[in-house]
């Protein structure tokens, strides 16, 4: 098969996946054109997944590692309370990569991206020792609704979506078999391979003024809470960590603590946010009451800086490219 | 060094490259923000550059991998008429790689950035068994303006903006030694390590309604152009082409056609137009008193498909990462 005819394959998948109607020109020309929102900001992040170091094939099929490289790039957008409009995708892949396994690539990404409203207006192709996929995503956000990691206040109360560890359950359930009720497998898996952006919740956020910062969950509570302290120039601490119960029965089966688990677990893409403390009963209960699941009360941010878990400064060691 | 220490470097040497006015929220956020202009559309495009594939070290420094990458991505917008106004950059790189070295990268296209007024606003680091650079580049340009590839009419003249094979030529000098003399043997090393977007000139064209397509010569000529005709559903003629003094030595000494050479030589990042056949002696007295040199006449689009070279059917081969 030629690169032209793998592409017509690819914009056939790309095409049927949405309306595309923001999108003025798409695959095909130099660049791809839009008609931007007078009112918003335009918002735009990158996220690379590469074999071997961000999944393997055996731990998942190539169509979920689709599906949740764009999750993870709309994940960030929805943090920041945007809505999304399209993506890039650039996808390098080794020579004897079979095109339908590449085309499943593109398969699983159309799926989330249908779901989000991303229209999928250009990319590249090449060959590459190891997958690696690049998403962009653009999204839209009004300039008062904007949500950053830096704007909350000591005194804030942290909480979070939902229940934290499930997809790390999903992933040690790929890697050994353990002893897990069926319903919590069959929910880590979900988590694992199919998790969705909160896009809905972070608009609802996005929108109220008593929301101070905001960002997603995807390198683990522990890392990414503390980069929200730094940024607003603040201390932290965790009260209690929600642990997803797929999580909870993994750890436990596996001799680790669960908190500690699911501290440490990234890939959720559950929201952290900062709430005014005054209101967060109320905005915890129109949350409640919008999306039928709880608000989680995680902890506080505080004077001072770093992170404190069960009244002891907590380690935020995770992936590190450089010291990996 | 950690992760965090080496994206406070690269932060450094991005922050130096550039004024940033456009960026309300740049790298350090989920997503960055900027504010689009309300008159323009936006243009956005993907560049991927994987070592191995499309450069090695041995041919060229780190530092000039990454000028390259960001002049292949600026060229897009260069090509669809748009003023460049972001970008976002995703790095994977081998283990052993040293800081340094990735630092080089950043220096490479930060140089690049700047020239273009373009701002680095995000991106994203992850190790891989090839170093592979992927850029995505934001711009915008006003909807009269926007130029295709598709536009192109039977009877229009082709034109480029500059000779070809000078980045080709640079290449074969990386290669091995050959006795071109020492002015000649800048000229192509400087069009491989430093070619510039044709912004100027991709402005130019894009306020001239007798121009009627245009995109980038980063394949070489033969499939460039038999892509503009491809989307304009013309044939292609190209009756003469222009070869750069450089190319022509370097093609001489290896025993080629100077003109196939030429004609089969990506990356020079000319662009290529096609222009109302009444209006061109105009356009092209413009463009000689506005850059200081001639626009080159190539050929003409026709009725028909295909391309024809010297009266005979042109293949179209080059590199295709399916067949390769």
């Amino acid at each position: 098969m030629t690169e032209d005819e793998v592409v017509r394959k690819i914009r056939k998948i790309l095409d049927e996946a949405g309306e595309h109607r923001r999108i003025a020109l798409g695959i095909g020309d130099d660049a791809a054109l839009w008609q931007p929102s007078r009112s918003h900001r335009s918002a735009i992040s990158t996220d690379m997944q590469v074999e071997g170091v961000h999944f393997t094939r055996s731990m998942m099929p190539l169509r979920d590692v689709g599906r949740r490289a764009m999750g993870a790039a709309v994940s960030d957008l929805a943090a920041m309370g945007a809505r999304p409009v399209l993506a890039t995708v650039a996808l390098a892949f080794p020579r004897q990569t079979a095109v339908d396994d590449l085309l499943d690539v593109y398969r699983g990404l159309a799926e989330c991206a249908r779901r989000c409203a991303v229209s999928v207006a250009g990319g590249d192709l090449s060959l590459a020792p190891a997958l690696t996929l690049t998403i962009t995503v653009v999204g839209e956000v009004r300039p008062s609704n904007v949500k950053t990691r830096s704007g909350g206040h000591a005194g804030d109360v942290v909480a979070v979506t939902g229940p934290l560890g499930a997809a790390r359950a999903g992933l040690e359930l790929t890697r050994q078999k353990l002893a897990v009720d069926e319903r919590q497998a069959a929910a880590a898996e979900e988590a694992l391979r199919a998790s969705q952006p909160r896009l809905a919740e972070g608009k609802f956020f996005a929108a109220s003024a008593n929301v101070t910062a905001m960002l997603d969950c995807s390198d683990g509570l522990a890392i990414d809470l503390g980069r929200l302290a730094d940024a607003s120039a603040c201390a932290a601490t965790i009260e209690s960590v929600p642990v997803h119960e797929a999580a909870r029965s993994v750890a436990t089966l596996l001799g680790e603590e669960p908190e500690r688990f699911a501290l440490g677990a990234g890939e959720d893409y559950e929201l952290i946010v900062a709430i005014r403390p005054r209101a967060f009963a109320h905005v915890s209960m129109r949350y409640a009451r919008c999306f039928k699941r709880p608000l989680l009360r995680v902890g506080m941010l505080g004077k001072g800086s770093g992170l404190t878990w069960n009244g002891a400064p907590l380690e935020r060691s995770g992936w590190d490219h450089f010291s990996a």
